[in-house]
């Protein structure tokens, strides 16, 4: 290895029953689980006891009914992440715990002071994965017509994240005293109150939640537009992408990087964990059966309305085995954009029908699809992550619990004989796995020497 | 006992480090604790222990900052609610899960959504105590300036509930089939997408959870003014209410139960529970003794302003040894307004001070407060309960974990003894507990044979 000691971050992205679009019909599932805490509590330990970083939940907040039949074919409930993750934190003990929560339809008191909660009670282990949300059905169920146009969903992100900063450090880190003698239980001098009004938000403050163990909870970003990486450069601590080959990692992870030193950050300051879809199998010819099985599984009406939501675009009147369409121009996509390019690049690149690319994307959804032996696995992860396009992966088990189970029992421990993975956690915070240092409360940053 | 056989409910209203304003500078408490865990894990399982009905937290979204000092001497940070019994909720098995949520400052997709999720992860314990909210400071956490008032806040309430019910019921129980071999999920045809547009709220639906296991998790209130028992008789499950006497906790309960009628409900699908805030000696001297060190250890400032945001009214420019001044009409107060009457007459009743008052409320803040060795006070919860005044209590106690383990250890046997409690839990579910049905689905309602 290049940077001797230098080991990957490893995240378990939990959609139950699994990421592909089919998994609930793999023989290995059990769909009827996939809102029982004991399936979840199971995934959890599992991660845990293969020493992963983190626990990472996806949301959204509708049931896209645009195609009818794909309601029926596939899995459109899930537990709310932060209602689970808080439940998790109670059966677990080191890995991280991130929620993804919409700066587009909510309140950033009520995020600011949920996520601070989990970190308390989770001493330590709360991070937010912070999206903009891209689905026009969302909208609805929030009193609006229309989805909020992409570039002031930016706007708003980035207040919101403000605030939300700002009510983390309400109270400096050593307020409160409990000095029983003498009825003091906070130190006053050490209460910051906000008084927050922007061109989004008015928020008084202060939060009636401590600071955070770690500061603040980590915070996770996964927008690869043009001002998705501004906003990761200014404040994401982990970013989660997407990305079909090592020359595409490697150019954004060299632009990410290469944005921090204009907001005063060090590359060490962002951990980089591009997604990950793995179909292992013990023997070359186990994984293209896996593989092979699960492409088999996927009803044709699921495969176009996935396809068709991952890229804004209503495919369901053009032939399944004929071409994509042509598409609008980036600019009149309101969605997820990086997405967008990313699949039109691909089909174009390979020539792909309809079917073969929804069938290409059924699993990874854009992400990297790595296929093979747990060496074979093993090998995939270090050409990406000593050759500068990755700190760390986040895997998206086909299947669940089994996705998961092999990754852990076979993949884990290759990693960890090339020295590439942990063998035991040695933080007790999040942050300290993923090496980030805890942000300084700006009260006591103003108070530190100047060496 | 007139109703052989009939058993109170009892709720453990957990208000970290106790209800006492000077419970955390109380010996017993570790005031340090109150955003652990730990401290947590211990008194649900404690609550569990004593076969307890339900924990039930209450919430606020503002350190009120009206009085300064009281912010140095006073618990102003806990966890959110939800995330605390989400946490809880996996390392308990029987006792319900009552959260505090403001229909004022949330949207209804999400509350639906979490208490669901709730539901779902807990086996059926989830309730939701609904407000309204009360405290100015709250407004301005969420870009408002002034506290919506009394009357709109019930009108908001109202349809907020409706809008939570509805989606609720956005899938039929039986709705998912996970029928792997034809590719069949969900039956779409029991798919109920919500279409609401009201006056406050306009939701598409449907909700990206499946029903509740409760149907739905249970409804709390606690509003005691005339629109506050309106939406109780027509909407609550159970009703959390302050009184001092038995003549008034007795009108109030045959007033409430008497609206259920034209509603088409019955007396007994509605749970009447009265706090009750218990100081507990093994002799009548140390339950004297307990109440004069906690009277003893309340700062002024605290006292006045705790009593002031109780009746919505600033005291803290007249003489703390005086009577209390000329208030408001009610018409004036956008606050609680039954707490407002409650405490205006019983200071009125007794000639007390503002001190005096203040000392009496310090604890139970309105609600019943009974002191004594534990026979005495099963007495006086027997008292109310076989009179027609109560159907069970929500136990305050003054300081914690000792508070509720005294409870537990001494003052439930002997309600165990008198046949007044259970001894095991009969129920699976928060609903089969507290002998509540479970709501049938609209659409399997309308199904059911006329009989």
């Amino acid at each position: 290895m290049a940077d001797r000691g230098r080991q990957l971050k490893l995240g378990a992205f939990l959609m139950t029953p699994g990421h592909h679009v089919a998994a609930w019909r793999y023989p290995d599932t059990t769909a009827s689980e996939v809102l029982k805490f004991k399936f979840y509590k199971k995934l959890a330990q599992t991660a845990e006891r293969g020493k992963f970083d983190l626990l990472f939940l996806a949301d959204g907040y509708a049931v896209s009914e645009t195609y009818p039949e794909a309601v029926a074919q596939t899995v459109t409930v899930r537990p709310e992440p932060i209602t689970l993750l808080s439940a998790l934190s109670s059966v677990t003990e080191h890995v991280g715990l991130v929620a993804t929560v919409s700066t587009t339809y909510n309140e950033p008191f009520h995020v600011a002071r949920k996520f601070a909660s989990l970190d308390h009670l989770s001493d330590g282990r709360a991070a937010w994965n912070v999206v903009t949300s891209g689905n026009p059905a969302e909208a609805q169920n929030f009193n609006k017509d229309h989805h909020l146009l992409h570039s002031l969903r930016y706007e708003r992100a980035e207040e919101f994240l403000n605030v939300v900063t700002g009510l983390w450090n309400s109270w400096e880190d050593d307020a409160f005293v409990y000095d029983k003698e003498n009825a003091t239980f906070a130190d006053r001098s050490k209460l910051h109150t906000l008084h927050h009004k922007g061109e989004w938000f008015s928020v008084r403050g202060p939060l009636n939640v401590a600071r955070p163990v770690q500061g603040h909870p980590v915070i996770v970003q996964a927008g690869a537009s043009e001002p998705g990486k501004e906003l990761a450069a200014r404040t994401a601590e982990v970013i989660f992408t997407a990305w079909q080959t090592l020359e595409e990692a490697q150019a954004f992870y060299a632009d990410v990087k290469g944005r921090l030193g204009q907001y005063g950050r060090s590359p060490g300051e962002l951990v980089i964990m591009p997604g990950v879809f793995p179909i292992i199998g013990r023997t070359e010819a186990e994984a293209a059966e896996k593989k092979a099985l699960l492409e088999q599984l996927i009803p044709q009406e699921a495969g176009v309305s996935l396809l068709s939501n991952l890229i804004s675009f209503d495919l369901s009147a053009y032939p399944v085995d004929g071409p994509l369409p042509d598409l609008p121009h980036l600019d009149q996509i309101n969605g997820g954009k990086s997405r967008f390019t990313l699949l039109k690049d691909l089909a174009e690149r390979e020539s792909l029908t309809i079917r073969q690319l929804y069938q290409r994307i059924a699993g990874a959804r854009g992400h990297r699809e790595i296929i093979g032996t747990p060496v074979q696995i093993a090998d995939q992860l270090e050409e990406w992550f000593v050759h500068g396009a990755a700190d760390g992966f986040n895997i998206m088990p086909p299947y669940l619990p089994g996705g998961l189970e092999d990754f852990v029992d076979l993949v884990v421990p290759e990693l960890q004989k090339r020295g590439l993975f942990r063998t035991a956690y040695k933080g007790t915070t999040l942050r300290e796995n993923l090496g980030l240092k805890r942000p300084p409360h700006p009260a006591a940053a103003q108070l530190a020497p100047l060496t």
